[in-house]
């Protein structure tokens, strides 16, 4: 039954078990697997590599789009194959080994990863294992939910693994673009100027002779838990939109905005399904990641194209769109993360960026990654290549956590991924603040007044005041700045009662 | 005699005195100067505006391309003028106003300015003043020795005041290359794939008629204050020549490196230098600003190709360079600092970026900006528009300030101007820290083996270590974090004796 897949017929022959495709796989090797936003990953040969692990001593360097599915990094952290692991994670075991020094993870920008490969900054992957709809008549690789770092791991690997997974819809080819930027210093411009341009191919390009395993697999990504709106998202959506409105009204956009950039989530996701209820028309998206809300969006006629590296869906959503995708697929594409996330292609096409922030200070500097300056949560993803250049950088976050133990903003973020250089727009349910064009001692104003809980705003206030008192262009008292982390460390909560 | 220099004859009726050009800057209007690296400067203008401020209330928001020339912003700041200042500034008086929190500073990636403006962000300029050689016979302007963001100034400005400079040699004119970005959602790649393409066009094209007032001046623009290397700059300039020889043999760039971008200063103007000496050919830059040693590069045959936003010399090298401009014109452009500093660009060409830290972190984090966190030194400048999309993005310092009072190297940076993310290669006098592919504990290692002075390498350690022993992806222990700086701040140095 899976010979449709396979359409050039010496590949045949390649067929085998997991386990033994996961042989190939030698301790000590770089591998880059297919993956992101827990869609599209390799799943059977993974899963077979932890399994060997467990008999025998065997580590590697991981490399993936971002985040797998189906507990794939927990089973591989679990059976302490990870030695190394890049570049972006979601998986609460692997966090804790990465935490404790266990495996060590390199943290980047997701356009960032295969642009260090090619220029040997990075070991080159070994082996690749890319999970496919389908292989071409050419031996070329058709990718399936996700397309991620998946060509270049292929382009760059000795030897490649497939696994034909049968439970995607092989209508998924077609709807990729694969474009790998040519070699320095003979580089040419990436010729993308709108959301829905295509100018690659459908198909992974590699040798066949590369291939030196097929696996058939069945198995579905696992499911996004996304969750709908709560009250709080719901505010948060709210001040976004009429923030965007007051843009088209003040004519710096039209009712068209700009493309859309959407991190995962579930703020993120709220956002965007408050759109379907907004004035705004014509919409495109050119994320990293299309979410139930694109669909949700397409469906209610306000979104017209969707560009991503991978379609990662609630149990609610996937059936309906796999199953009828005959429905949408004019109106997606997925493209390798290298160019979703292009600061090139962001900055020409003016991406309206909304990522969500684990914390944010006073002047608005972003930490995205770093509970209490140290313990890592997920990685910075994609979050930088949007906020640096995007027309809009915003970021979004609850303003209070763990029942008010916790304040969202803060006067010094204990870890900074995004420099208030990079960060235009802050917006919690509180409220909406509009940095662009301010200094910080006017941003820490317009931060406390519009964005702060209730709870923390006197004492953010109050540091504010006596910091300015002290001078500096952004005023901090030193002794002071992290003191609500340290409490929060040392009690469970940021300021005594 | 000055008749030559405006060659639309309409426009000799403009001609007036300083004072009477800087009469039409009204109180609270937003201004857009020409400089750059006090490099091009306007200069009558700006002086009789600050004379009359001593005379009348007169405030307005300057935005410049970076720093001026002539004590400039020291005249207006003494004089009360500046309300806003944007976006780069390195005047001691400014500075201290600025700390002060009495003239608002918006710090910005420099190559970021103009495209805010273009999206309307910021509010645009009432009028702009730009110091030329000449007028053409179109009424276009021919900048001096930069460009910044002089053209898009002129191009969004109402009014425009042109200084028309005799004291540079009319043979700048040709060596300007003005490319101008596209307006979204159409625009286009920037067509720009080698240091030495031209793009654009060698005159600012505007309106003649918005052209206001002419003023005539003879005032050159200051000297730079770069010094000779000294052994600890030069021993910087060793590390990386040593680092770079092994990048070539190891294959990762030919001999001719990648091009090659430069922070203004001592440090870099160093480096620089020291390629002079070493086995590299057939070097092209792609930088801001072009410094002496760029000149001394290309006497020595090593320079093939230089492209800049604006030229800074010293007096030894001031009438050299320019009274012998045909000597380098065919090996010189300067571009608009937007298109000098592009992410496209940069990206695109392989840029290694060679910029100065005030300090970093154990994990890599470089503040450039700020004195313990609170006291702004210069601005972020172009360091990040290079160092995120570079190839190699370099940072130097030397390991210890003050006689040892301060270690650049401290366990957690008071300031992130650039996050671990975009930080390859740290370099101090002592040695050179390869930080690519590493997870932050091995970075730590990395550095304080390599960069820390050995009179702090012991703390550092003893801190990471302890650190450590705590957990974390990025360990800290948060009490102890910025203890370095409350030390500073309070006794002088980092560390009791």
């Amino acid at each position: 039954m899976y010979r449709d897949r396979i359409r050039l017929p010496s590949l045949s022959s390649k067929v085998m078990s997991a386990a033994d495709a996961a042989a190939l796989i030698q301790d000590g090797m770089t591998v880059g697997m297919s993956g992101f936003t827990r869609a599209g990953e390799a799943k059977a040969v993974p899963h077979a590599l932890a399994e060997r692990a467990r008999q025998e001593p065997l580590k590697i360097t991981l490399m993936t789009g971002a985040s797998l599915g189906n507990d794939l990094d927990k089973q591989l952290t679990e059976a302490g194959v990870l030695s190394r692991r890049m570049p972006f994670q979601v998986d609460n075991t692997l966090r804790k080994a990465i935490n404790a020094g266990q495996v060590m993870f390199i943290d980047q920008h997701l356009s960032e990863t295969v642009e260090q490969l090619r220029n040997k900054q990075l070991k080159l992957p070994d082996l690749a294992v890319i999970e496919a709809v389908a292989i071409t008549e050419q031996g070329h690789i058709v990718p399936t939910t996700s397309v991620g770092n998946s060509a270049s791991f292929a382009i760059f690997a000795k030897q490649v693994i497939i696994e034909i997974n049968l439970a995607h819809n092989p209508n998924l080819e077609g709807l990729h673009d694969i474009y790998i930027p040519s070699y320095r210093p003979t580089r040419t411009p990436i010729p993308l100027v709108k959301a829905d341009d295509r100018i690659g191919s459908t198909a992974i390009p590699i040798d066949p002779a590369k291939i030196v395993a097929i696996v058939i697999t069945e198995q579905p990504d696992s499911p996004s838990t996304v969750t709908p709106p709560d009250s709080e998202t719901q505010a948060i959506a709210d001040h976004l939109i009429a923030f965007l409105k007051e843009e088209v009204a003040d004519g710096r956009m039209t009712n068209r905005l700009g493309p859309l950039q959407a991190g995962i989530g579930n703020i993120a996701n709220a956002v965007m399904c408050g759109l379907i209820d907004s004035p705004f028309e014509d919409l495109t998206m050119y994320s990293e990641v299309l979410q139930d809300s694109t669909f949700d969006l397409i469906d209610a006629g306000k979104l017209s194209f969707a560009s991503g590296s991978s379609i990662t869906l609630s149990d609610r959503r996937n059936s309906d769109v796999f199953g009828n995708l005959e429905r949408y697929k004019e109106k997606l594409v997925l493209r390798p993360q290298e160019i979703s996330n292009h600061p090139e292609v962001v900055r020409r096409l003016g991406i309206i960026g909304i990522n969500t922030a684990l914390e944010f200070d006073l002047y608005g500097n972003v930490n995205s990654t770093h509970v209490c300056g140290t313990r890592m949560m997920n990685g910075i993803g994609g979050s930088g290549d949007f906020a640096r250049n995007a027309h809009l950088a915003i970021f979004v976050t609850k303003s209070i956590a763990k029942g008010g133990a916790i304040s969202s903003v803060v006067p010094m973020v204990s870890h900074v991924d995004h420099t208030e250089h990079d960060v235009d727009i802050l917006v919690t349910e509180i409220g909406l603040a509009d940095l662009r064009g301010l200094a910080p001692r006017e941003r820490a104003r317009v931060i406390i007044d519009n964005c702060v809980h209730p709870m923390y705003r006197a004492a953010l206030n109050d540091y504010f005041e006596r910091a300015c008192a002290l001078g500096g262009h952004t005023p901090h008292i030193l002794r002071e700045a992290l003191s609500w982390h340290i409490n929060l460390d040392e009690t469970g909560k940021m300021l005594a009662d």
